[in-house]
This record gives structure tokens, sequence and C-alpha cells, in this order.
């Protein structure tokens, strides 16, 4: 039988203010990329966030960024790699932390926004970053954009790879994602997003925009937390998934 | 024959700032204590301090405080102890992750500023921070000032506990440092503190500024490296100790 | 014919995050205190609110705090009066700029949040906040709230003084709001704060949780953008205000 | 007579940290460029700087960057012309209020490092700088690097402009300084720097490394003082200047 994960962005607001509706979405996905006080997220709430998940059974993820709570993660800022290798390896350390005090271990670490964008164009920063996991998480497995620079990296790395795509972003020829600032860039038809996201694991292939075809392997789909309906989203393509005959469980480790 | 470790905080800057002459400390004493991040430090100045401590053989310790990088860490935040637990955890994970990028282990935590003077007050804010330490590194030695909430709670906790006096600061009667704010809190005569410390070692007690001594076993010696003179006022404590027959070598772990 | 102004919090975000609904407050306020960087906004947000205010015709005031995003505000931070008058002037100079992109003159200024409460309640603090609204902005209207130090350091200074109430906080007998951490702090039922606003105009007097009337001047009513149920109270409060014939009008300057 | 100006940057520090030495530059410079708390300053900072100035009947103007404290403004961020707009717009209020409680006026804007570089080779970002500085301060000079866009914009909204050559900081032929990551692009022979600095004057002329010559109106030297030797570096600048018979005064304004 067919089995895919469902991932999503947990734990991304910061002091007083919130960002989407984690509880419900705690409800619908079985992989949950927590931020880690970086571009969003503080020690209350990953330690809420760890907690949570665990007690619902979901795995754990720790998702670093940039730092850059203003811009939420997605400006690319300029950075040496070197510099991107610390930050990632900071951000692990700490959310490593702050998991053992939710009784719960890190299972995986998936990158965010604008730094994931860069490493999955860029080989160097790709390699930066997968060294990094690999220096102080070696045991982590690596959620990455399906098909990219991410994936190799991690694969050169011998990290325990797994690949997503996502639910609601249009893609590219190449297999990247849309910039956010084109139309069509976001699906917001949550029936459209999740009749693609059944077709794309059945066919085992990214569908790009233009209807090109680019096969992988797909071990989970990220579905958001942050936008207008973005709930309402979730469970369509759940429900999808499901309708399809397709498993919905914590992706396996490569 | 007697010994003593020699430590001082280091890694305190920021981006472009730095704080204090930490190339000079590192020749001089025998543990450290590198910021995390959070009232100083950023994962670039940790790396690189992590990575020069090792390369003397120097001890290697993190240094949370409260985020509070515009007071550094010396203003009295308002927290709950859960919060304080929290901040306490992200930090000494972090340190740790970014410890192993320079091929290094952390020995010990040792708590910044404001943080380290309510705990050493405050039984219950001790025993947080205690458990926070039990919690993400039980295997860090605990570096605490001598005779203090926070030596009591580190040792109901089972944990490695190294008792620190300061070098130039003066002593209530209590044992605690007096504030900043008041006249005499400060030793500035070089001379003076390291007779002091000598004084310290050998009578095995902390002097307070009346005179009154409170024995108590002594592993440390703080010594500063961000005020005008303190690198001198560091090599004199050094120099003072060794004259008088007292080895400046790591604390051992108790 | 009675009237009294209707204010509240406004563009209390930061970058991606949002607090409270915005626009539908816009509709029912004619005053908005607008957050300036500190516990809160950002120039963008501050731009925005502006322009939104400015073109329903509602009066603009500067919102200023504790800097204290993470915190939002809410927390006593330690400071010095000195501080406390250039972190105000500061913020005022800054939102007075961003007013003036908007076409827009502010008219006048709020505390916001653990700042206020302690200006509220100690005379020395106060004089201090009055004393930097009288040198950056002497001709802006100072909102306080009625019947406390702050009304009283205003018209020493000679400030244009306006008094307020919250439609949604309990006041002790010494008419200071209950903190928030207290039983009953914050009135959930909109019918029951709304007749409980309408009595404290009709009466000229705040009523207090136990009874209580301590008789004052009030010129504005203040309610809350950004809990749950929000837009509704102050929809219930306006609405209330009017059947009872009393106008919602912009607070007269004293 | 031939007479110049020479600014420096100042209160580039942030609360415990400091940049460079204020009180020596002060004694040195007849303008000085105070940080408005985004890439570095804080209000007490502020303060303290324009007293400090004003106390010497030093010119002061507030010195705008991007909002990057742990990059020190010298990172290109990502923004739009609307949000430099803004955040220029915002710190020049928060400057002009604290200059206030000196006692003081703002006399000029002079923009910080890489939002200066970005602005000085881009039409368009130099034209919504200029505007800026229209809108919220219009009878502020504008302080721009010679024979730039920021000159032209500065112009063409008809600001008064006062016209800057670098002292320590190698030009290329196009008249925009050197990146600072290339050899060479700064000079770290007080003698050398004094002397070319002295040529540019006399000549009229920005020297760029190769020796080519590009002829403009220079009103003002910029002098650093966050480098090692930087005193020694501005001594000798204002030293041979005198000597080779050019008066040091404030810039006159066009």
């Amino acid at each position: 039988m067919v089995s895919v994960d469902l991932n999503c962005d947990c734990g991304e607001g910061f002091g007083a203010y919130r960002m989407g509706d984690d509880a419900a979405m705690l409800d619908i996905v079985t992989s949950v990329n927590v931020a880690c006080g970086f571009h969003a997220g503080d020690p209350e709430i990953m330690a809420k966030t760890f907690a949570a998940a665990k007690a619902k059974g979901i795995a754990i993820g720790a998702h670093p960024g940039f730092s850059d709570l203003w811009g939420f993660g997605r400006r690319r800022l300029p950075h040496t790699a070197g510099e991107i290798e610390r930050l990632i390896a900071y951000q692990i350390g700490a959310a490593g932390a702050l998991a053992a005090y939710a009784g719960a271990r890190l299972a995986h670490v998936k990158i965010h926004g604008a730094l994931s964008n860069i490493a999955a164009e860029e080989e160097s920063i790709a390699q930066t970053v997968a060294r990094a996991i690999k220096t102080v998480g070696k045991d982590l497995a690596f959620l990455v954009p399906a098909a990219t620079k991410l994936e190799q990296a991690g694969l050169a790395q011998g990290l325990s790879v797994a690949r997503e795509i996502y639910a609601d972003r249009a893609y590219t020829d190449a297999g990247l994602l849309m910039a956010r600032s084109l139309p069509g860039a976001v699906l917001h038809d949550a029936g459209e997003a999740a009749t693609r996201a059944v077709s794309m694991i059945s066919e085992g292939a990214i569908i790009a925009a233009s209807g090109k075809r680019l096969r992988t392997r797909i071990d989970s789909i990220c579905v958001h937390g942050d936008t207008p309906g973005a709930v309402a989203m979730a469970r369509a393509v759940r429900a999808k998934l499901e309708e399809a005959g397709i498993a919905i469980t914590p992706f396996a480790r490569q």
C-alpha cells in the first residue's frame, strides 16, 4: 500500500504573537517542523509545540531559518556559507534541548523559507546545510524539497533523506517553487490542491505549472498552517489522499 | 598541593561588537564561560571562541543569561520559573551544538549576570536552573557562586558542582555579591584583588567586605575580561596564586 | 449633550505578525493609539495604520511602550526615569515622522502596558513621562487613565489631558486596573462591559469591582482589539452608548 | 580661503557595547552622524552623543541605516523602495526628538553603510531616500557621497546638499567606494590617507585607486572612528589639511 507523510510548519509565533492554527493542524498532519527562535518561535512556544506534538504521536522536527523575525525568514539575507552552517547548528542544538523537555526526540530537520530556497538552488549552500545537520545531528532525517540540490547534498552526506512536495505551491519546470510574487504561485483552491497532491503521489512525480512531470520519490506532502483557509486545505488534502487509498503515516527513514 | 581553576566570561560580543580582550584572557584562565546568544554572543562568536579555547586546552562552558542584549543580561527581568528553565535549556543546547563544531565538548554551565544573582538568592529559581541543566546536560559540571542557593540546588539535583569566588567583587556578610550600584562593589586595584583571592583560597573562605569569613570549598576564581584593567588584574591574580604555591588547573569535577 | 471618545490600540503587529482586527476596530472607534516599534509595530505597519485612520477621519495617537517585543510591553522592565524619558521621546519622534507620511498629524500620546501601569502608580515616573511629551510634542494631547498619577503629572506639565476608562477591565478601589493575573480582572461579557461603561459615563465616575465610585471626568473609553470577542465587545459598547444618547466623538482637548 | 568639513559617524554602540572612541573623535571633527537605533545606537547613546556634540559646538546629523544590528548595517538587505523610505523617515523622526532633549537641532542626514551604497548606485533608491528626507525634514542638509546618484537625487528634491569624500576608502573609476572585501579598499596608512585627502580638496576631485580624477565639489571629508588607528588617522588628516591652509569648518549649506 502506498503511504505518505503530511508535514506542516508549527510553533511559528513569537511572544504574544501567533501564526496559524497549530492545534487544528496537529490533528491533520503526521510530522511537524518547529521554528527554532530565529525567523519565529521562542523557548516557550517551542516547548509547548513539542509537548503537544508528542501527545498526539506526531514526529517532531527542527525548522531552522535565517535570523530574521521581521521578515519571517522569507528574505534572502546575505550570508557566507560558514555563517549558514553555524546558524543551523545553533538552532538544531537549541531545538534538541527543548524537545528533551517534552520527553521527546527530534526526528528530522527541515530548512525554512528563503534559506531553503537558496539551498535548493545552490549546491555549495546545500552542502553546507547537509554538513551542519551531519555534524550536530547525524541521526536526524533530512526533510528536503524533492528533486533539488538539498536532496543531493543530503544523500552525499549520508543522511537519511525524506523528499517532500508542497500541496499549495506551483512548481517551475525545473522543479523549484515559483516565487511567491508571481501570479499563480500559491494554490488557493483546496480541491485543486488536493487533487494535484494525489496525482503527484500516484504518479511519483512533481507536476509543474506547465503540466510537465518530473519523476521523483515523494515521502511527504507539506501543507501550510499560516494562510487563510490553510486548515481547510490541509483537511481536503488528507481526505483526498485517504479516499485514493493512500495511507498517511510519518515518513519512513530511507 | 592546593589547586584552583581560573575562569572568565568570553565571547560576549555581538555581530560587529566586541566586549573585553578574549585573546589575552585565554592565555590566563583555565576555563571559559561562553555567552550563548541571549544576553550576548552569536553563532559566529560562539564557534570562534570554542575553537580558540579548545586550541589552548581550556575547559569550555555554556554561559546562559536572560534574553536581554540591550541590558547585557544585567537587568532583573520578570520571568516565571518555567520560562527560566526553558531559556537555559535552549541556550545549553545551542552551545553544545556549536562546541561540536570546534570538535569540543561542553564541560560546564555557569549562569550569567542578573539571572545568576536571582538564582543565588531564591531557592525556587535555583532549583529551576539546576533542573534545566540536569535535563539537557546531566554530565555537565555546574559552576556556581560558592555558598549560595545555586550550590545547594546543584547538589540536590546530583550535579557535579564547582564553587567559584569573584576576584574583583565585594561580598556581603551573607556571601552574596554586593550590588554593582554600591560604592566599593567592584575592586579596581589589581594587587588588592589578587591578595584577597590568595587569602580566600588559603583560608577556604569567602572574605566579606566587613572582614567576615564564610567557610566554603572554592574550586574556581572568576576574573573579568570586560572592564578597563581587566587583563592586568587577571594576570596579577594568576601571578599571586602561583607565587603562593597554588596550582592553576581546570576545576576538578566533584 | 454628553459625548465621549472611543479609543483602541492599533497597529500592534510586527513584520508578518498581526494582533487584533484593526480594520474592524477602525469602523468603531474615534481615536487610535498606534504602537511605535518598541513593544510592537514597525515602520510599515505604522504608516499603513496612520493612513487607514486618516482615511476614516479618526484621531491618531502615538502609543509608546517598553522595548520588549517578546513581552508585548506587558512586563515591568527595570528602567531608570531617564531611560523612560528618552524611550518615550524616541518613539513619539518616530511616530510623528511616519504620520507625516500619511499627510496626518499626531493628535495625542497614550502610554502602553506595563509602562503605563508603573507611571499611573509612581509619581516620579508619571512626571518623567509627562515631561517627555512636553519636550518633544507640547501640542499633543495626553490620553491618561482617569484619576491616576499620570493625570496629575500631565496637568502639572500644562499638557492638554484626556482621561480614559477601560470598558473591559476591572478596577481596584484605588481606581487602578486590577492585575491581569487576578480572577475577574478582564470582563468577557460584552453586555456587562457595555452597561458598566454607560454607567461610568452617566455617573462621571470609575466603578470599581467592589461597586465603589470614584468621581472623575471621563473623556474617552478604551476598547481592546486584540482579544477574542474584542470587536463584538467594542460594537456593543458603542451601541449601548448611542442608545443611551451619548455622542461618540473624538475627545475634546481640555 | 578654502574650507572643508570633517565628519564622522558617532554613537554607534548599543546597550553595553561601544564602537570607536567617540570622545576623541569629537575633538577632531566638525560634524557628526549619529546612529538612530536600527544598525546601531539606542535612545541612551543617542541622547548622550547629541549632548556631547552640542557641548563642543559640533553639527549634529541623523545617520539612518538598515534595521540590522547584527550586521551593523553593512549587509545589503532586501527591501522595497517604500520600506526604505519609511525606515529612514522613522529614524529621522526619532533622532530629531532626542536631539531636542539636548537642546539641539538636527542639521543634516547622512545614510549609513549598505543602504548608502545601494542608494549611491541605484537611482530609484536614491530618489526614495531624498524624498524621505524632504517629507520629514525638508530643512535638513543632505550629506551625500560626492558625484553619486544620491547627490543628484538630493538636488532634484531641492534639498541642501553637501558632498563628502572618504579619507580612508579607495575609489573605483566610477567614483564609488571599492567593496570592503577587495584588497586595498581601506587605506591604513594615516599619512597616505591625509595626503590624498588634501589632494582631493586642492584639486576639487575624487582620486580613484587608478589615479583617475573625477571633478566634483567637496564639502566634507569623512573620517572613521571605529577602526584600529582611526583616531590617529583622523588627527593626521586634520593636521595635513590645516598645514595646507585649508580651514576646517562645518559644511556650508548649499
